[in-house]
């Protein structure tokens, strides 16, 4: 009989959970929202997942993703912009004194990068990036076989390189930042700028526009992954890595952004380092990050 | 008694030689011309030089250091356009056989960092980067505790990942690379759009010029520190880094164009991945790349 694990990712808005067998295949999945304010509630929500499953199986790990800067030498979520409860705390101590069950804790882009390398479309490979494209940008380096962190945990801030010196302003207070671009917030951005905007544009429904045939709705998508692959060129040639995986929401538009960003890799990077690399969609998406995290737990307990 | 390596650097022009201890001290060097256009010609001018310190020590191994796109799966020099002799031969081998002693060849960037990392400013660093600055801009990573080389050894064109979408036209083909901004190369163009140079006008002229207060030249090398520190972010931001060490022949100007730079990386950087990388100046220049040849040798024999 197979061990079973949790992969749980706390976002912004939501908490979605996911019960896996020890390959990462998914057998039954929660969600509720997220308690963004209040961190006694937040791990009270979480508890209630993982009782949940706990009443159909015995669980050997429960794995986190978590939107924000996570430390990896102290364990302390420094930054969780849109879960403010979470900022300087040791969440996955208290989820383990919480849960008395194997937990450990990751940055939801990693959990992704961990996810598609482990059980998806990254499988096998030596060298990989994950990015995840929704409201903002995320992204995820396994290099030389293992999940690449850096010095303090805080490696993977794609979508923080600057493609444009004095591009859009960003959030965290540089200007021409990849997610400023390459991003739901970024597509809707760019659909304003083209005057193809009003107040209830979305990138969904500019995708909805693209796929119905509305030109400029493909010329923003067309664009936008221009700019991807110029990431993606970057992250060959700098890194000579085997495969770009992308999931996301934003990803539903799938080839359209990718085709895209394929064709811009492609004149940009290095000829030799372009044909080591595959750029290609994600497997796991919705269940990148969840997956993701059940394996971590399934690695580390 | 110790050890005695032998690091090499074959450029465009020169080969330059270096007889080292086992901890990377410098004993003697000397320098030939590169017969940049015959293999044969080439070869012998190295087994000169290795033969002449061969006199005085037994020697426990070569390492060589080559501009060019060293495959490191197949050992074959791939691409070294300025040594076309070198394209597509497997020099490793061919010197191995003349020498008849232990050679390892290596990128000139990759040894220049491998140099700083076991001998220089990076030493004890588990993740740095070294980047070059002369003609172009060359550049070797240490991830990990490990030279990372990536799928074939293609890994560290951070001169060619791209700044500026619709910038400069490089060498390579694509536009906006980094190394059309910062190299010698580069900071002659830039002096070219500002009206501010002649048919004489070097690098190095108008680094003269600068530290003779011409508020021009040192506008060049500010705007130059500038991108050069858009790349450090960039490395910051996505590697979390603990340390980039900068050499090369443009690097004379020292302060003037790290200290822009650093400016760039801080304003860029996320806070708390900036605060772990130190960007500091080459200990080993100009002998990083023989330095690093020597120790490569050594931790292959």
């Amino acid at each position: 009989m197979g061990m079973n694990y949790i992969g749980i990712d706390i976002g912004g808005t939501g908490i979605k959970a996911a019960l896996t067998d020890d390959s990462g295949i998914v057998l039954e999945t929660l969600k509720t929202p997220t308690p963004a304010e209040n961190l006694n509630d937040l791990i009270a929500a979480v508890s209630r997942l993982v009782a949940k499953f706990q009443q159909e199986v015995t669980v050997s790990g429960v794995g986190v993703g978590i939107a924000g800067l996570l430390n990896a030498r102290t364990r302390i979520m420094e930054t969780s912009p849109n879960i403010p409860c979470l900022n300087e705390v040791d969440i996955e101590k208290q989820l383990r004194e919480a849960l008395s069950v194997h937990v450990i804790t990751e940055n939801d882009a990693k959990a992704g990068a961990y996810g598609e390398w482990t059980a998806g479309a990254g499988r096998g490979r030596r060298h990989m990036a994950y990015i995840t494209i929704g409201t903002g940008l995320g992204c995820g380096l396994v290099l030389g076989g293992h999940m690449f962190r850096g010095t303090s945990g805080y490696a993977g801030e794609l979508g923080h390189t600057v493609v444009e010196p004095r591009g859009r302003p960003c959030a965290c207070g540089s200007h021409g930042c990849l997610e400023t671009r390459v991003s739901a917030t970024g597509i809707v951005l760019t659909a304003r700028e083209m005057n193809a905007a009003n107040d209830n544009t979305t990138a969904e429904s500019l995708y909805e526009a693209a796929t119905k045939g509305d030109r400029t709705a493909q010329s923003i998508f067309e664009e936008t992954g221009r700019y991807l692959g110029i990431a993606c060129a970057n992250l060959i040639n700098l890194l000579n890595i085997e495969a770009i995986v992308v999931g996301g929401g934003v990803m539903a538009s799938g080839d359209l952004l990718l085709g895209a960003a394929r064709a811009e890799a492609q004149r940009r990077a290095f000829p030799s380092s372009a044909r080591d690399c595959a750029i290609v969609q994600s497997q796991l998406w919705p269940d990148s990050g969840t997956i993701g995290a059940a394996m971590l737990a399934r690695d580390t307990a």
